[in-house]
């Protein structure tokens, strides 16, 4: 990893905030103290959790006793969706057909055990079909699954509106806002889900730790069974000092949300003026997106080719999803989005973080058109 | 929590090691790098969780391949019994009567999904009865689940007996060796086990980290599923921080093994000396132990009483397991040694960790004698 590498690939993982390592530290120094025990350094451990509780639930308009922690995103999805199918009498669930696998996997698992599952599929814009969800969902449906943002494009769904919906023909709704979070405004009341899923380490803060927030009124089926930690939600030794940091990661997020929304906008908008004059094809681009998600292609540039060629000129991006780029598929979110599998192929993913700067899109930019016209050169040659 | 408490709790949770933790720090303060992602952050990940993966590996005698990393030793058991029950057509499962909850309730929740569970009884000494057990085998049993070393009494079961009895009977062995790891010599394959959980914050590791160690023949549903992180076993982006610190917790626990189990025999025999003096049962004596464990009561005074009487003076120790602490039922463990629920309601546990001195010891000694008086006097009184 060269020092003066640029990292431009913040959905796949940010770097964990100075002010929330140092919060995490004393824990960490002094990790003496089981939440469960009854002595002091027990209470004091459980202290520190409850405060943390009230900074997630805060950061996304919800009680703290909404809020069970996690051990990042992944198990929130995992838990949601099995969790709360293991307490249905099987039936019906629906995922949008651009979900992470963290997502569409755990629901798929669910075939074989008399579950059906659907896929609801989205437009060319990668927002979800509402007259096509409300078709599946005449066929009884447990749950349904729909991000709030996806991860690679940054389009963001109309959860409210999908919420009303699945509520209507009686089933629940799970949102997925690992990527809203922290990036977009995000209310748990407002957007009327039943149960969504948040991740530390995509909002500066540690990995290895998220939270499932839920309704309530939800039964579910804990994932992890033992000692009952998380009121038996979610059993296991809590991990203090990821918990303190993510309590804290989530404040500062929500305190610095409207600043860093508005100046990671004007990068974003620098980005996509400078593809623009390169030709590329920016996916979504005319939805409602994150402010700092970049999905595009280059003409004629193969996307693993593009990073690799990026990355060996100390520039960090992404081609399809961090989480699933051991796979050369295409992009399952642009196939759903109706874009021709050799269009996908050359997806590189972009997405800005606060520490990014006007220079270094201007620099992203100027080694893109060198790296277009290299190739242009290349391929003359070769004919 | 007064700076001056000494810790006596070490089978809760331990203080990260000062090693442990400089060596998780650039992680830390570097933490960018998803290690899924292909650029140079991502690969340097990468190569964290390698090295990391063989310190595990050769801490218990099993090959880096055999380890998955899990959150923590909760989601190791939870994800053998539940993932090896959904590869299996059901049939029974038995765990030891003394398991910590982490393998009983999973264990319980196959109930209803066409398992049987059975529970096969340890004698007084907290050891399993094998004649029991292989009469629980001559039913078609998928998995038996054993734990290594019991996490109150310290008890250790005779697990390659155990695994040999398994397999005679064609069924599978995993063993939750949370406790055991760290306090006394490990060998996965001396063992013979097929799955084995291990935790990071039991040996002055991090919290929040743990793995499942397997024998490749055995098949596993995923319990967490994904991005496909771990060979598809356990998705989630790895928490990179805690996993190279448990790899250096490992490393450390076994090249320090030696000297620590001897050192802390010493003291043990120290404390279970006096306790002697005042009249204690120590549950389990006579067994193969733990080095570190000592359970017991005094006559006539309740534990919790006592733990809390400890607590004020500065003693942090633990009343039936920490991790079920909430409730107020006696140990489960000491009832299935036959242990009478007015003697087991008296039980305190003492674990002992590298930094407890003799003159710690001592002074725990002479605090539960002064208390003993008090008590004593005021019964008096109260006659």
């Amino acid at each position: 990893m060269s020092a003066e590498a640029i990292y431009f690939d913040h959905n796949a993982t940010t770097a964990l905030d100075s002010r929330v390592l140092e919060a995490m530290l004393p824990h960490l120094r002094n990790q003496q103290g089981n939440p469960t025990s009854r002595h002091s350094f027990g209470r004091a451990a459980r202290q520190a959790i409850d405060l943390a509780r009230e900074q997630v639930a805060a950061a996304v308009g919800a009680h703290p006793s909404q809020v069970t922690f996690t051990s990042g995103g992944t198990e929130a999805n995992n838990m949601a969706i099995k969790g709360i199918a293991a307490t249905h009498t099987p039936s019906q669930v629906i995922v949008s057909a651009t979900e992470h696998p963290a997502v569409s996997r755990p629901a798929q698992s669910l075939l074989g055990r008399g579950w059906k599952m659907a896929k609801a599929g989205v437009g060319d814009d990668g927002r979800i079909d509402l007259n096509a969800l409300a078709t599946l969902l005449q066929q009884k449906t447990a749950l349904v699954s729909v991000m709030t943002a996806n991860n690679e494009t940054g389009v963001l769904q109309d959860i409210p509106a999908i919420a009303e919906l699945a509520h209507r023909y009686g089933s629940l709704l799970h949102t997925d806002a690992v990527q809203a979070l922290g990036k977009i405004e995000l209310d748990f009341n407002a957007l009327g889900a039943n149960a969504m899923s948040l991740s530390g380490h995509k909002i500066n803060g540690p990995q290895g730790v998220g939270a499932l927030i839920l309704d309530k009124r939800v039964d579910l089926q804990p994932l992890l069974e033992g000692g009952g930690q998380e009121k038996g939600l979610r059993s296991g030794t809590e991990n203090i000092a990821a918990i303190v940091g993510f309590g804290l990661a989530c404040e500062l997020a929500k305190r610095e949300l409207a600043r860093h929304a508005e100046r990671i906008s004007v990068l974003r908008k620098q980005f996509e003026a400078g593809l623009a004059e390169l030709g590329a094809t920016v996916f979504g681009q005319d939805a409602a997106r994150l402010p700092n998600t970049s999905f595009f292609a280059l003409p004629n540039i193969e996307g693993e080719t593009l990073v690799m060629a990026l990355d060996r000129q100390g520039y960090a991006v992404a081609s399809g999803s961090a989480c699933s780029s051991d796979s050369i598929e295409p992009s399952h979110v642009l196939l759903a989005m109706g874009v021709a599998p050799e269009i996908a192929r050359g997806a590189v993913r972009v997405s800005l973080g606060a520490r990014n700067t006007a220079a270094e899109v201007e620099s992203l930019l100027q080694t893109l058109k060198n790296e277009q016209l290299r190739m242009k050169r290349m391929a003359a040659v070769a004919v």
